[in-house]
């Protein structure tokens, strides 16, 4: 919710289902890591929200960028970021990508596999390369579950053999998972990596960089600790495990830059019951999990929802998309409660939602277009 | 699989991931349903895949359609579908939106609760309307949960007010959950109908239709009951409820139609472990949950994998999609197994990929185009 997504909304009233995005709170969070952890460089992870508007913001504010494919550089290249300010931070890349980002000067990729290291040899001999490594998830909303990174003693011959294959063994990454409320975890995996650390010294090798990843949380329907928790966990663990030789660091935020700067604006199809039996009702918005709510998902992400009739009496709902798939549906274990004026034709806000939701959206299902983004 | 979808793929080697339908396996599902259930009309779920040549093909063939939104109702008409030939089968609409269908002759309208109808009276006068009802949905793979219909007493009640509302109360529908296995479910459902057409005789009210919706099987890794196991449960229960008495009924399948006619092609991005002591490799393929594949949520629909290297030894795998995201994976828990032998860059193919697919790809996530389609 900003003054401003409001103020536009009002006088424009576009057409639902439509995001707007405030591109002074996107310069605000970034001020704020800045100003935070003045020695972790931001690289904004493109795959929160690409928008071009978003990007230029950043690419001014002299912000780095975390690329998950060849289309998110392209797009970090056009909105005026050099090729040295990219990181291509995925482990699994097509070998003619990985070209391909060479080509256009990127230098610093991520891997966890052999497999992964060999192509990078083969199409981007000398490059940095970092190893990510596994650490736990608990105490995300969104856990990334252990689909990148490899255990520890992997990750050193990995680094070992990075060398081997003529490339540099730059550093070393994690990612705690999204909307990770247990700041303790920044610390746990940093301890992770600084006995990485110490196997590499052993063989001779020191990284030069740490990349502590993303996953700072952001309010939703809940509060959650302000960054500065965050900062004296990670800044603690830092000198514990490197103390004066302090690595160059990165961290790669996306939902922290983004996600309280944009508002959803949609409309109430339809308020039913099923029964006579229930006090239920059923809120059908004109948009849900296939038209950018993916994060509603298990009900991961809990967004805050306004309505123009918000201190009325209240009663619990089930909040569904406004497609067939009953699967689309938001909320209907998480004792959401809406107004009970609440009808057909409403308008209802969703805050917090510029992260994580117009890519995700299907381009056509059930005839249904994308959702609509605008950047103010 | 189609030898047709093979031979084009190995011709033209299209850029991964492309889904490529064969439409003679189209309108084959469509000539056996006509052939098994001959006294039901076949309305075509549109959402299952809205591609302008399946619209066409079944056009042509006589099918009429069911649409969720007024994108699809718009696509069935330039596919040259008459609007007598399209029902509006979605119980939450836009008013403005049962406005322009009406506007477009559409005349066939799905319902469930009395909001609606009041919208229904309003916009759509006169119009033919038939309520959605509550069914088991136990024994499908992708439940549509209690999304839509409503009990029997409300539904019995809403018809009498559609009356009194000056539209017509013509049908009742249900719908079983889609991949629905369980043939008897059909058999329930039609006898719930009865009920409500008894209850409704009392108020002088015999509802003309029954449409009984989609939701029939198609083979994915495991063999299901061929159709006319299904076609005997439905008739047996028409029979008995209905007699001579017999209501117009209509179908409205959508996988069944399409599903086997796709075969989709992907290419391996990366092999890869996660530690020495784990037997388990990793398979990150160029398709996932967000570019598609979006019913292996849950893991519920498993799509049969073929690979260059079938019948070489095999061990367990974890399949995932080719995006950071920790929530595109596509198989962990359900004992996939894959050859040992499969490398970056071998191509791989699911099966019966034609529904549910194109339309679930997200617009750009992690910057990855939508899912490429070919139709021959």
């Amino acid at each position: 919710m900003t003054p401003k997504t409001d103020h536009f909304f009002r006088q424009r009233r576009p057409e639902t289902p439509v995001l707007v995005v405030d591109l002074d709170i996107v310069a605000d969070s970034y001020r704020t890591l800045r100003r935070v952890l003045p020695q972790i460089e931001v690289f904004y992870a493109v795959k929160a929200n690409p928008a071009p508007a978003i990007l230029r913001v950043l690419a001014d504010l002299g912000s780095s960028f975390d690329a998950a494919s060849v289309g998110e550089i392209d797009a970090c290249l056009t909105a005026g970021a050099g090729p040295e300010r990219i990181s291509y931070g995925i482990c699994s890349k097509k070998q003619r990508d990985i070209a391909y980002a060479y080509g256009k000067g990127v230098r610093l990729f991520a891997f966890d596999s052999e497999a992964e290291l060999d192509k990078l040899a083969e199409a981007a001999p000398g490059a940095n390369v970092y190893c990510r490594i596994l650490t736990p998830n608990g105490g995300a909303d969104w856990p990334l579950s252990r689909k990148f990174g490899c255990e520890l003693d992997m990750a050193a011959d990995l680094m070992i053999r990075a060398r081997e294959l003529g490339l540099v063994p730059y550093g070393i990454s994690f990612h705690v998972g999204s909307q990770q409320t247990r700041a303790t975890q920044w610390a746990v995996a940093i301890d992770r990596v600084g006995e990485v650390f110490v196997r590499l010294a052993k063989a001779g090798i020191t990284p030069q960089m740490v990349n502590i990843g993303g996953g700072f949380p952001i309010t939703y329907r809940e509060p959650v600790p302000g960054i500065e928790v965050f900062a004296e966990q990670i800044e603690g663990a830092v000198a514990r495990n490197f103390g004066r030789k302090r690595p160059r660091m990165l961290m790669e935020p996306g939902r922290y830059m983004v996600g309280a700067a944009g508002t959803l604006y949609s409309e109430v199809v339809l308020v039913s019951r099923k029964s006579y039996a229930e006090e239920l009702r059923w809120v059908y918005l004109d948009i849900g999990k296939f038209g950018g709510l993916a994060e509603t998902m298990d009900e991961c992400i809990k967004y805050a929802i306004r309505t123009p009739h918000d201190g009325g009496e209240t009663g619990p709902v089930t909040i569904a998309g406004p497609t067939c798939d009953g699967a689309d549906i938001l909320y209907e274990k998480c004792a959401y409660q809406l107004p009970k004026g609440l009808r057909s034709g409403d308008i209802v806000m969703l805050d917090a939602t510029g992260a994580y939701t117009t890519t995700y959206s299907a381009v056509n299902f059930n005839g249904f277009l994308p959702l609509r983004d605008v950047y103010i």
